[in-house]
């Protein structure tokens, strides 16, 4: 009497594989319940054992948790070209690989679904892709990373970069080797796939340029309390001028920017359109646990057939030089006349200034700025000239301010 | 060579029915790109013209944006008898009429979607119902009601109730009558409907124990603000003891809560879940825009099949004495021993103090206390014994305080 089940090869079982085949058995008996069928795992390929034809044959869906690119991208290549609807985590894959895939899903008409590549538990892929698939989207801020955010938490509250990324390692927040989070290439990934769902216009991650936080200073931090700021790193996607900008870089946020509260190992996004004003949505950011529970949503929404094909590609293109507000601080020497040569090659270039923090340190002060919003050539231009000051004595620092107007 | 339209029959055309003709309009072409059909406005009926046969007769989906819970039940009705797919914006109907909607839609086998009815833009619908279908969910905080969010974030700011109901009805946040909001009726017809999507257990609006903000005094806030405590007006639903509580009371969270950032005509939901952690969504509350959006995003998902008729409800039985810690204002004479005798009152009822704020006035004194965590039945019967003392001089007020730990 009762419906066939509905058959998962699983590919990888590390951390992710091990705790979406643990959730998937304590939910099957709800699953089948509300949806009439019950998942259950046909198979699973690890590097040590399986075959990924066996895997394959039979199976109603194919569940990619393996990581990395390679041999991941060839086996979801065949599971489509096979007809075999797919589930991935990878967020490697589809930012290097997205329109590969997308195009062979919609060649197929196979669904390719992501959630848990993008924001842990955070369903953002679900939000642009169904929610808003309506709604013209103007811009994308998200933390897309948990390590980072955790740091810079961590950092706030007094700690140096040092301190707190031990402290993430301690935790398991972070890798032993952390460079992947910590240069921003992880949120840059990330804000690629998002950049595609929200614009769809293909972007690739050597598109996106990034900064990441392992070169800020402490005192960085001090000034910007100062100022009323705190700092994230943040991903951003906006239309702009006709095209479109992707970007990872840290920057202070007002206080009530809706991701300044977003401290800890935590994801957040905020969607922003003249329809909707914003969305944000905010959660773990990681997790073997959290991430499972995304990849099993996605599992419910093949079974149910809540999902489509990709759409193709608009072609929309990427910009580079986008306005923004900085934070500058400038290592100076204490003598009469320096704020008023900083502010005229500031002036000289467009760039004016916000507001102006001044500290003396016996024959050196330090000079803190917040600019209005400038092109960040012209930013560049004034900072290269004051670098070759005399006065000027160690290079200057520059971080991105979103203000409210922007948020 | 082109597909047919997807056609629309559309009952009302107020506020938030000429935003979503409107929005369909400017959103039909890149619908038509993704999907493959256009999204038409076949028939339109309102007070004044129409009729609902001629509406029905020929389309693809009925979309229910009149309001009130007749006519729409019945046309509702109707057209899914008809085998029609349904998509209504009605907290009214869905929180008084929600299962006879679902067990018909079942029968049917068509689609019933209702996003915009719990919390404007914000897609908590969508959350609970796809993304976290196969999650089992603890608790649900809620701001579910925009206007009552906004009226306490005036109050915060030192404005008097009167003020800021005001200062809501210049803008347009609250109605005329604002009775709906205010008493948080509003918010518990949309706390009964999540509590359907979250537990499957049939909650109506009438199960739903509601207080509003019309009696909160400035001076609590006050008094709150000393406590580091923010005052919000907070839908809960969450299982416990093997039951389900649904609730809808003015609360004070600790700063570090999720809702508690969540200022102005904003909308917020918490969901909490072991396997999850908590994933939070906040977005404008209200809007004809907004809410429009919110039911173009439903069609979308209806053109798209990505959704399934509602499942059938299962048994929980619903609690009423749930533990709570409460803020506790007392109003007592300036006596010596007079806190003594309150602590005894309420220890004999298994009430313990966690913090005390005591101010003299002349020969009077306040007494602000919040407790520990205790069930309510237990605060209740102190409350009582205390209110007969000789020492109290007026009516003790109470207001629950949701922890840390709870959130």
């Amino acid at each position: 009497m009762s419906a066939e089940p509905f058959r998962i090869g699983l590919l990888g079982h590390g951390t992710v594989g091990s705790a979406f085949a643990g959730l998937l058995d304590e939910r099957a008996g709800e699953i089948e319940r509300v949806n009439g069928r019950r998942p259950v795992i046909s198979g699973v390929l690890t590097r040590s054992r399986g075959s990924f034809e066996e895997v394959l044959d039979g199976a109603d869906l194919i569940v990619e948790l393996m990581g990395g690119t390679e041999p991941a991208r060839e086996y979801l290549l065949a599971a489509m070209r096979a007809g075999c609807d797919v589930v991935s985590a990878n967020k490697q894959l589809l930012s290097q690989h997205g329109e590969e895939l997308f195009d062979l899903a919609r060649e197929h008409g196979v669904l390719l679904r992501f959630e848990a590549a993008v924001a842990g538990a955070v369903p953002v892929v679900r939000l642009l892709e169904e929610s808003l698939a309506a709604t013209p989207i103007e811009r994308i801020h998200g933390i897309v990373n948990g390590t980072t955010n955790f740091i810079l938490s961590e950092m706030a509250r007094g700690s140096t970069y040092a301190q707190a990324l031990a402290e993430a390692q301690r935790l398991g927040y972070a890798e032993a080797d952390p460079s992947d989070d910590v240069s921003g290439r992880d949120a840059a990934a990330k804000m690629a796939i998002l950049a595609r769902l929200a614009f769809g216009a293909p972007v690739h991650l050597e598109d996106v340029p990034y900064e990441g936080i392992e070169h800020l200073q402490s005192d960085d931090m001090e000034y910007a309390r100062e100022l009323g700021l705190g700092l994230k790193l943040i991903g951003t996607a906006e239309r702009r001028d006709g095209g479109l900008s992707v970007r990872v870089y840290p920057a202070f946020l007002y206080a009530g920017h809706p991701l300044s509260s977003v401290s800890g190992p935590f994801n957040a996004v905020t969607v922003e359109s003249e329809a909707i004003t914003e969305i944000t949505m905010s959660g773990p950011g990681a997790g073997g646990r959290q991430t499972a529970s995304a990849v099993l949503g996605d599992v419910v929404s093949v079974m149910t057939g809540g999902a489509r094909p990709p759409a193709p590609p608009l072609a929309l293109r990427l910009l580079e030089d986008v306005p923004s507000a900085f934070y500058l601080h400038l290592d100076v020497a204490d003598e009469p006349g320096v704020l008023a040569e900083v502010t005229r090659v500031l002036g000289e270039q467009g760039v004016s200034i916000k507001s102006v923090v001044q500290r003396g340190l016996g024959e050196r002060a330090r000079l803190v700025m917040v600019t209005h919003v400038v092109p960040e050539s012209s930013l560049r231009a004034a900072i290269a000239l004051l670098a070759q000051s005399d006065f000027v004595r160690s290079a200057p620092r520059t971080i991105r301010v979103i203000e409210e107007e922007f948020g």
